[in-house]
């Protein structure tokens, strides 16, 4: 059978191709991947998998960090002026994007889930010769939006591994869950889809990153650990405006308070137990020159190497947060807007990646490699080592041209090949070997 | 004669407080006066002044702080949604805003300038029963723009003071010119008008703002100096972007830098020789709450009580935002966005409009009031005085249930009543001693 | 008598130099002046001055600022070293030193007092050929201490002043107190001086200061005001060590409470009633390179041009202090130092001094100056105005080779003898105008 | 023989603890332990050790942080006022402290080389009942300073090995050298000892801290790795004073320079290789409250996993320094205190250690803890492993009441007795097995 999946990969490399980079040219993000979600699940029509869309997918309230209504309204505007259609539209309304594609063999057999992120970020690409998807012409056609963290070729190997799940449908056993999750960025969207009970009763969770580490395509890590956990907060100061010439003292100045907790909270001390985090990403505040300003929003991370960690650093940021207030005889709200939890794969994922490729002639496994960085699929991991199943996070290396989040960052597509032959040897495997359970548990 | 104004005075004051309204609804920014211009230019059409549009009114070069040409388009735009007619339109795009009016009687006299700004502020009006214009249905139609200094009161001064030209235009001697200049608000405006000759051969140069002091309306200050010398400038600072979580230590972080900045800006010395102002009014900075930010864009405004402290104040400003540069190994980019300098009004003043109003019965004239705040009109009373002509710059007080620039400003409109009646007054008494200018010779 | 005043001054001329020398170079700081008060009370020994010490002179808890007993002990210590004797060092320990001189005529007539402040400050004097105190060998013989303000010079005008009443004694009526006061420096003496009831029946208060404006010496100013109101503080922050390599995290860093609250404290705004100052002179924080600090102490002042703006810093600087401690989970103990108000010279002074000195050849009288510093004079100042005294407050003008508290200040003496000639001039004329008291009143 | 160095333990106890109690009251800190080394070397007198003191232990230019000329020689007349021999003092005058002590068997056989440090901490020893030192009677006698670190204990198992070696001296082959090292807080001795080729033939070297975990005493680890890179910076700021009330814009602050650049310090981004550490430990700046400070010093250390890490945080303070300076128009001076590299043990020491300690009933052998901490022996480790030795660092844990460098910082005494048998166990294992040296080296 592995000469089969090489012949499929070989059949499937351009779909895998065609599919990354339009998804990097329209570049949605989270919560706000209409056109992403009806494009994707265009592509799973027909081929006998039961699709789940909404709240079907994920639980409204356990959303965090959804944009506002305004906002929102706007993007469904552009997604209907795009070509989506209305009723589709409709049960994705206020932000609820993403989609769940289930393929039950109906023969005894495990669970598998799958998970793949989808939504981009506010970057503005590059576009400069150097950068390829530029040279190659799939640059992002949404201004100042931006496919920076590979996820464009995390939904290409969603479609890839459906592609292939239901070619094989025949020789299946037990049930396939490929979940297609919203809002990764700032762990705004996994929480939701687990409270749903998604991952309640799956066997086995395999799940993986595009780039990372700047390693020859090909290369795939078998599993991961040191997620950091992360906590957003967004954090807003208002004082009172006052013309800043004429009667300065009146003012209560909140973009001084917010100026000051940020020099504060990069302050945090380093912490003896693990590595630690804090980043204030943007700050706006300030109606005008002349004006003391009245309003200052910050976005904030913390993250730490372990949950307890993060806890350390969130709660310095409060502290921190709540003396520049006092410090300027500003008001300060708090709004949490995201979390994503440390979790660790399960350990014994390395040999079983590794014997399910052996056959491979393009893979090169190794057993682990940090990730070093938050990720809210550590949620879904939890969730199913908690209930009995395993969970592996892989690492799909690639050369990188500039890191992730970075406006030239790029990788190369092979890395997308590896990734989806990985999963896919790895689901076999599990599979001829009684379940693989068995193994595993030994 | 003192009869005669104050009927014309009973007869204009349902035209000042019905224009001040209209131009209240519709506040626009500096350089962005489109409505503004073409609605009050309408007033004055078919009243015997000679309008100066666009490149005509201001060299084009002399602006400071121009909009970017993108929001002028969205602007322009607006203003032919608006109704403004095309071929209006047509002379005063991209920012050529604000008009002069000259009534030229072609009889031997003095030639009188005065000056009305007509920009709002991007102020958010408040919207409480206790707020008269909200109360009164004149609140600001436009969101987040509001005329919170009082300029819409001095557009409808000036369209009164042409009103009382027009119609005792066959009583008059001399050559009047009434300028409606754009974008006081930063200093941006005046020193474009003032390169264009207008105020060249000005013998009279009469000017003045509403509020300032919350004295009973119908006070008027006579002249004033104490007016704040003031620099606007931008800083950019540019870094470069990382993922926050990944690898933090490779970004550099202008955000950062800006924070620093601006403590550092409100932490300079005070001054032994007087009194000096610094303001961070507006910092946006990032694209992204888990990626280190590589841009932040500060307004920043200086100002002392001298051209020399103001000067003190911009050369600590500059080291400063260089040293935050230096301080997070990024980028910076300075752009001078508007000045103000230092200026007297002519002492003698305070007698010529003490005894110009002694007939009045609703003023209470005060030979001094101070200003203590930064006003462009600064360059074009340098320019009078330069020349031999005379100048000064009057306070029509008025209670203040709030400071300028703040939401809640307001005035009552019999300021502008007062205000009015002052400028037509001492007209009307330097016009009849012979002039006046041999008596302020004197 | 004119003639009589221009022939003591000849004569007190070389007393004046030596004793200003002779003080310059032994300087004591506040509180410590046991040997400066030892030797001016033996220039006054057997003249027929009635000599008050210790707390006959001032009232123990009204000083501010008084150093710790360990100092103090140690001062005492030198003294006695010096030659002080034990019994006259006995009435002056634990800080209570300065002395009130009194001559009483037994005949009736105006009660005058003076005032000359007589400590100096903690800096290393210049050493270089340039400095005048240097290149005549009179430079500080006490490391690290230096009458960088002219007090040395105030006291030798007191001596001066002193030969001059005992000289006269039989021609004089009414009462003359000579009041030498500690540690003016920090606002510390005066109001225990005040509080012991010294100036409760001054009808004419006199004092002054030398230098300030670098005009000419000669010059003499008849009256100042602008006294800036002023507040000291001291700020102790108080965390918890740790070591910085091993848990950082564990410490609570008071140095870098210090260090962010300095940053602050001199952000506080501008205010638009007038001019205000604060200054963190002195920051000692931390006991080793590799321990977290967990002690830091701030000398802190504020000031205003009046009592209520002066009031303002002091509110924001504790709130700062406040939130300074909140940042970095330190505790904050706050101790008041020292304090000064402001005050006004009675403005008759003018007019009464020019004439006063008339006669003089020497002397060049102008109305005003003014001082733009904080004095703890105020307090006499106001406690002899509330009780219907007149009071002013002189500038004995020099040319100046570099500002007060700076390592180089230096003066020319003849500003001593310029300031001693007035007082005594003025003096003289108050005395014969028939007590002066109801030309004032006039 | 296990039985014979059982024996010699119980006959050392006394001793050891003996000298620990010693030192510990008597604690002078790097390069002016003047006391120690003189009572230190009187204890191995006459025991057949070739003793090596000043410029023959260490190069004199190789020292780093070598406190004041004035310092120093304060501590050498407290040396010989506490009983010093005058010539013994001469050969380590201007802080040359320390020495090495040699026992030459004339056998064929191994170097053995081991180092302990000696020196305390400027810490206020705790004096409350719970502080087993203040109960037992045993603390420091000098105000101000502590032996907060364990160095006593390190001084008193060198003392015991030395007991052991000249007892056992008739059995023993090859050479044993005991290096009292000066200066190790800070990293300031190790180098200059190195530089004088101490370490260049040593077969094997051995070493060790005390504390640092917090385990049962009679826990030791064989070896431990994770020593912290670290640089020692002092960063002194020159301004110019001025009067902060009459003239503040004319100063040039360098207390602010020192805030700003603590605060920036702190604030050095998280790198994504490993931990990194920085601390301002000391801040000293100004002269008085009323002036502004024109002197700031600051005393500082970075800290990294690696070597390279270390570089980028040196890198950054050194950038930080330099445009805190250009903040406030203050000049920097820089100076270089002292360096610990990072080093590895050799890890074959963890099974050696374990096999000479089995028969041992009161050790209890772990092979690795790590230290997290830089320790200056680093210098010493990578000399020997560079010319082919071994050397090894262990930790000799003890239950610890207060972190180390804490006020009340102690230890169980029963860890010094584990930290010598386990030496003297390694030494003679090793020695025994051939010299051991193949068996590494296999």
């Amino acid at each position: 059978m592995a000469d089969a999946i090489e012949r499929f990969m070989e059949e499937i490399e351009p779909l895998l191709i065609e599919q990354r980079r339009k998804r990097h040219q329209y570049p949605e993000i989270g919560f706000a991947e209409y056109v992403t979600t009806y494009e994707l699940s265009e592509q799973l029509a027909g081929k006998g998998f039961e699709i789940f869309y909404g709240t079907d997918l994920l639980t409204s309230d356990e959303r965090m960090g959804v944009p506002d209504a305004q906002f929102l309204e706007q993007q469904e505007q552009r997604a209907l002026d795009y070509g989506v259609p209305p009723d589709f539209l409709e049960q994705m309304k206020g932000g609820h994007t993403g989609f769940a594609a289930v393929l039950d063999t109906g023969k005894k057999g495990p669970n598998f889930a799958y998970r793949f992120d989808i939504d981009a970020l506010p970057i503005e690409e590059e576009d400069t010769p150097g950068h390829v998807p530029a040279k190659q012409a799939f640059r992002s056609r949404v201004p100042g939006m931006m496919h920076a963290c590979g996820h464009d070729g995390h939904a290409a190997i969603g479609v890839g591994l459906a592609q292939y799940l239901a070619k094989e449908k025949g020789h299946l056993r037990g049930k396939y869950t490929i979940l297609f999750q919203p809002a990764e960025e700032g762990g705004r969207g996994a929480k939701a889809v687990v409270d749903k009970g998604w991952l309640d009763d799956a066997d086995y969770f395999l799940s993986g990153h595009v780039g990372i580490h700047d390693l020859p395509s090909g290369t795939v890590a078998a599993s991961t650990s040191k997620f950091l956990a992360s906590s957003k907060i967004n954090a807003k100061f208002n004082g009172k405006s006052a013309h800043s010439g004429l009667e300065p003292n009146t003012g209560r100045n909140a973009l001084l308070a917010a100026a000051s907790a940020t020099l504060h909270l990069h302050g945090i001390s380093r912490h003896k137990d693990g590595a630690t985090r804090v980043n204030v990403g943007t700050l706006h505040a300030g109606s005008g020159r002349n004006i003391i300003a009245d309003q200052a929003l910050m976005e904030i991370e913390t993250r730490g190497e372990t949950n307890k960690l993060d806890e350390y650093m969130q709660e310095n940021a409060l502290r921190i947060l709540q003396a520049s207030a006092a410090m300027f005889d500003v008001e300060l709200e708090i709004e949490h807007m995201g979390k994503a939890i440390s979790a660790d794969a399960d350990p014994r994922f390395a040999e079983i990646v590794e014997r399910a490729c052996e056959a491979s002639t393009d893979l090169a496994i190794v057993p682990y490699l940090p990730i070093g960085a938050s990720e809210d699929v550590t949620y879904m991991m939890e969730r199913v080592r908690e209930r009995g199943g395993k969970a592996t996070f892989m690492i799909f290396a690639s050369p990188l041209p500039a890191g992730h989040h970075h406006p030239r960052f790029d990788y190369e597509e092979q890395a997308l090949s590896a990734g989806l032959e990985t999963l896919i040897r790895t689901t076999d495997y599990l599979l001829k070997e009684d379940g693989g359970r068995e193994e595993l548990a030994g």
